[in-house]
């Protein structure tokens, strides 16, 4: 279960309003690479983790749980950037102010005028509030968010994420030059650089971690690098040793004759057998290894999510 | 900031994996009417309410964080409920099983089976898991949100919301007979009550909460009801006292002649001068009064959100 | 069947196109608090309503075809906000006056200019036309439409549903100052005040009509009101009587505490018994009364869902 | 505006409950090609029409109407096609029914167990009764909707339109044996042919209706046909006279070859010269007329939508 | 399989950046009318085709190919009015002159204050990039893809889609006077004109392409036009020849009274009986002919999709 | 530009039909980790990367083709896969055989019933062919792709991408026993696994590719690891050296106390002065350094996409 804390975990302040900032800063709460969308990621991968990974469970909910405290704070900071819109908008009978920004002689000043530059959902839908949109309007959608039931999947998927959430706080941090905002997002892009090595390293606690998933890569199609896009430059990523593997890069310089030769690559010289019956074994190998774990792991019979014995710390 | 403790509010328990109910209970994890949406609704409302209203700020934490609670008691018991899919996947090599249950050879207790049928994403996407989409794959959408500004406005669309969840739960517990879940279920439901009753507390206790909003009503168009669907039903909505307001309706019985007459509603008989005028003054003072409650109570100078003050309880 | 007057219910006029007001305006056309919300809502929870309830079916047609009248108002306000666009796009050949626009150097007053930068799909996808969806261009969705097949959860759904359109037609007043469309709107605000009304009497004339749905609430969880986030204020929503029930708040002040406690709520002192009893008698009888006041109103044999009697008034 | 009569357009009559059709006839409630987008489409591309063409006008609006009607066809038949679940929902009390279904052991004429079986959301969200949504649960979107302020072009999304409709109600005929619904569906799908045909006699009535739009094809690009997918077969489009044009299409068998002679399309042969420049005076022209025709139906000063003159027939 | 040619099937320049115009021009990269939306149409429809169909297959596959080249075409140019915002991005250190940005201080030429203007995604989110998304940012979405396994069905609904994506370019070509872009969208608005009438000749050597589908219309209900809107004007829609057929249009004054008489279309005057047999019979001989056609086309046994046989030209 | 060759890459075939199995599929065609996906990602990613990255921009457009290439096989075979639902379908006039699958008589092996149980659009709306949504209905959305103007982030979003692509094949071959799919599965699964390793060795060859973006983090907040889910368990994801980093988590036991005392992270020991300093100095090196390779590569002046010099190979 949940408690909250009034404090935030970072002490949110701003310097003056700013509605247009507060519309880009959707980007974090309501955006597809913001803290709802890491929450909410993490928080569905902890469920099926508990099971056979207890302590990825645990790191899973810690972050979690950070990030809808990060969420808290993103939405502080817009609620701050809005000062004065509600309080306007409730002055509902008298539009005189109002209208001098519609005929375009308020000053740039004026708060209304700002927001409604900047997001007119904020003077007509939101009351000067914080909203599960992108800066464009968006609904947040959990399409954003990929949950599937192998932690070496999620755990890629995760570094994926943070990537790309500090990689926007990078970029919030040049529009605004609002000293406390500054310090928010910096603490908050740090957070999302700490989290991806936190995952790089259970990631790396796992044995057999590539590929992800269970099964190995067919032998017969993992060297090839197509020619596809005329004029190929060549590089470490189609010659030379696949990183980590033992195995090298082959080039196919003319992918449409390769495919009719070997009739849509299904009559390929046969020098692979013998390591397709080793991936074969492999395959049985991992699937026993992998799939005991989870059941192993499951209760037998009814089945019981907490146990509510010592306080936990 | 947000604190995660591993007991959940409610002891989820689940007697044996069905995923097909597992399906179905998705509606209250990723649907319109679920938990999420609740805990979101209510999270974003707050922000909103915490200058003015630093009373209803906490109440309206209080419960979104209740539901975030909720969300993770139902998003247990779809992952219990799904127990043994994602051990069956991690069998990769192996899919004899599988296979007589595409060839409709398996027994119908056959997990795999079972979930297929429920949901394909549960054995292709998902891994076995929970995720935020509803019972037919629709991915939650902050759509699902309304936050608006005005606690009048925000209060009446939660008494709507914990409706809905509440007869969605209802529904939900006449398609298990696991006594386990049952008790989940009516405890997660009555919760929905609850917090029916408190949001009602909570708007009897402000005063000039009707019309919601700010602004009267026009006296010129306010009494009128149109019998716009040949062959209207009268009844207590159509005639007699306006409930709680010291006017009757008026019945239209013919409104496409109405409207021709009196132009489209512009050439009214002229009986509502003296309420008019009273509506605009009336107007005036409630536009002073709540836009006066939200400007006084928003801080001057810097905005800060936290105090770090005395630890609270 | 509907039939359809050129007429508009209401005498929709302009003074003088503002394509930034029509894109405002759109939140009540395409979005989701505006009319098409309004009327499918009501539209759709109508087919449900017909077979037991046929006055409230009625009535729920009839304001259905009234918010359909209304888009149509809000649809026709737009069109005319956004006079000249058409004319000005279909002058294809020549670019000069929209270059200037483009180039900074046209006057504010030109059209193309104010639609281009309200709405940049006014000029380039709908022609200077209404299109149904909101101000920042997110096409309506029928998530915003709920609809649950049981009236007294539907009606609360449409007094939250009135109230926030009643709050964003006040809203949109203060952005204009064309006395003309003014009036439209107060006639529109006003209008979602009555159906309020007319909702709020349906549902008082409906007995039984707490809690929403058919089952009662479980006694054993119905009181709790949770401290979930650190340092709550007490307040008629948590201490005192529920309003309408003969019970009071419950007030737990350390919920995590209780949990462990109560194992999760699971082990409760047993004061409870008879309520409990009562409850599940409460429950069957209003099972049986609800469930058939529906079975008995649907038509036995064939169903034919109109009569083709006496010509409807 | 819009006026309502209780009985249908056409006589919908169902012989028993069938939740599958139901389920699929959702594709024409709330599915893409379904009467809700027809209406949305006719009703929104009516706006546009109305000061320039007003005949036209009034032929969207027309059909627009009659589609409105016609989606009350569709929701009438689904509610009888679902008759008795709402009955056997309310009877909250009492599961044993419905967990046989659950189990498996119920009898598959059961309704609630069709119903399940057919569209979980019919059970657990919609109350046995029509919603918005498709045959998948994806709720109506406008984004199936399209105007573009161009009689040519919207008239032509119609003929479209048309067409898809009646494809469908096509399909939904194989999928029943109620002879009442047979009739049901001819007559819709029949509907769609005849405005099909009204749409395509409009189109002609228009002088200049080719290309859609104001412009002028450019005649340097407009011949040609790419041999893009090698093995091109040849055909009437792309060898022989243009339908209606008074020129050839051109074959290029080497469009790569082609794109870099020409230094993409940019350095042609001039032979199109005084085509060009005929083009180019075609486009002041059409431009003039097609402005022209925008421009003077547009009211001066005030704009007013209707006049409240004679009544109408 | 498909092949890339860095060369651009036009040659796309760019005079100098201009995100408002890129802004806009996202319309044909991510949005409705866009090149995506038409390559994924008739790239999906193709496969239906295939094997009853393959002149038509190797047609749309021909177009779809080419309207992938287009997509490639339009996501160049707007990268190169991108041109700066990314090297500005990356400066991530130094806001000063992004500072005056937000403050307004600096010149309207300045590249991050016009992206930032036109589109906050292109500095938040897409790096100064390219995106699937439209003018205002709505994520491409395969609700704009149709495509229903029947050609003539899928030919008409890609008639109009050309329709709409040619006005869209005329549209565009308004708002920039780069001669370069001009060129390239003259080239891309004239390939629309060429595709409708290519489709336009495939649709033609159809036989019995109308009504699009098998089923004949139902000849009782075909040749009426309703006055539902109050007031019609009658044109060739509504009166006269309905063309191709060889009908009348039959026009009914009242139809709510013509609806009452005829119990709702089912009781009729019984003049049809002949051409109703006639209808069925068409519709026989048509099923058999149409799906022959399909039937006979795929293969027994094995399918294969490819020969790999003598290279194709 | 494209160019399409009609042999597939991979010879796919189909050793019978199985609309269940295509119904699966379908997340490879239009579901969130599909080959569209794939495909639209790299495509778009390329853009971006052309002017600074020459050599990514032809590693990403080479995959990307073969993505769409994969698209193709995928499609192909679901086509296949649904063999007869068309001919079926256009049978128009006589559904004897599919009111046996309605009436539940049908055999099992009925492809309509198959179709129909599979997915009801199969039936009603794609005619019996693919269509580029998932396997529950719902529309592909460009919300799964994620293209951000910074090839370190860019490239790490392929690695999750890729691996949750091959998890995908990795279930889907466990339903089918079709040997032939068997091999199409297994080579798309080892392709994943090839890109994969091509974006892997493509971020290994860019020096400085951590942090993502350009910023370094804030030292003051890096290292800390909170202890936010009651009872931690401790890892080397909590505990001993940040992997690459020259650095130590630090634990931070009581995240609420510790927010209290440093006022929110506000108030921290100043041990970090000197490190920030460096930071900063970092951070405007490599500001320097990725705003140049940008600036630098972009062309001044007119820009042009394409050179059309040599045929390229």
């Amino acid at each position: 279960m949940f408690h909250h804390v009034k404090d935030l975990q970072f002490n949110a302040r701003v310097s003056r309003p700013d509605p247009r900032f507060a519309n880009l800063l959707l980007e974090q709460f309501g955006g597809e690479n913001g803290e709802l969308a890491a929450a909410m990621q993490y928080f569905t991968q902890a469920f099926g983790a508990k099971a056979a990974h207890p302590d990825k469970y645990d790191m899973l909910m810690d972050i979690a749980t950070e990030e809808f405290s990060h969420l808290e704070i993103v939405g502080a900071t817009i609620q701050m950037l809005l000062k004065g819109v509600n309080g306007e908008l409730k002055n509902a009978a008298d539009s005189s102010e109002i209208m001098q920004v519609m005929d375009g002689k308020a000053l740039k000043e004026n708060i209304i005028h700002q927001a409604l530059t900047a997001n007119p959902q904020f003077v007509i839908i939101t009351g000067g509030g914080v909203t599960p949109r992108n800066s464009q309007g968006i609904p947040w959608c959990a399409s954003y968010v990929n949950s599937n039931g192998d932690l070496t999947v999620d755990l890629r998927t995760n570094l994926a994420s943070e990537s790309r959430a500090k990689l926007v706080y990078e970029h919030l941090m040049k529009f605004t030059d609002d000293p406390y905002i500054h310090e928010t997002l910096s603490f908050l892009m740090t957070r999302e650089v700490t989290h991806y090595k936190m995952f790089e390293a259970a990631l790396n606690s796992i044995p057999d971690n590539f590929p992800p998933g269970v099964l190995a890569a067919d032998p017969r199609f993992l060297q090839n690098t197509y020619n596809l896009s005329a004029g190929t430059v060549r590089g470490p990523w189609n010659e030379g040793e696949m990183p980590g593997l033992d195995k090298e890069f082959a080039y196919v310089a003319d992918p449409v004759g390769q495919a009719r030769e070997t009739k849509g690559n299904t009559e390929l010289p046969d020098l692979m057998k013998k390591e397709l019956q080793d991936t074969e074994k492999l395959n049985k190998e991992m699937s026993g290894k992998k799939s005991g774990e989870e059941k192993k792991a499951e209760p037998r019979g009814v089945a019981q999510w907490s146990t509510y014995a010592d306080p936990q710390d």
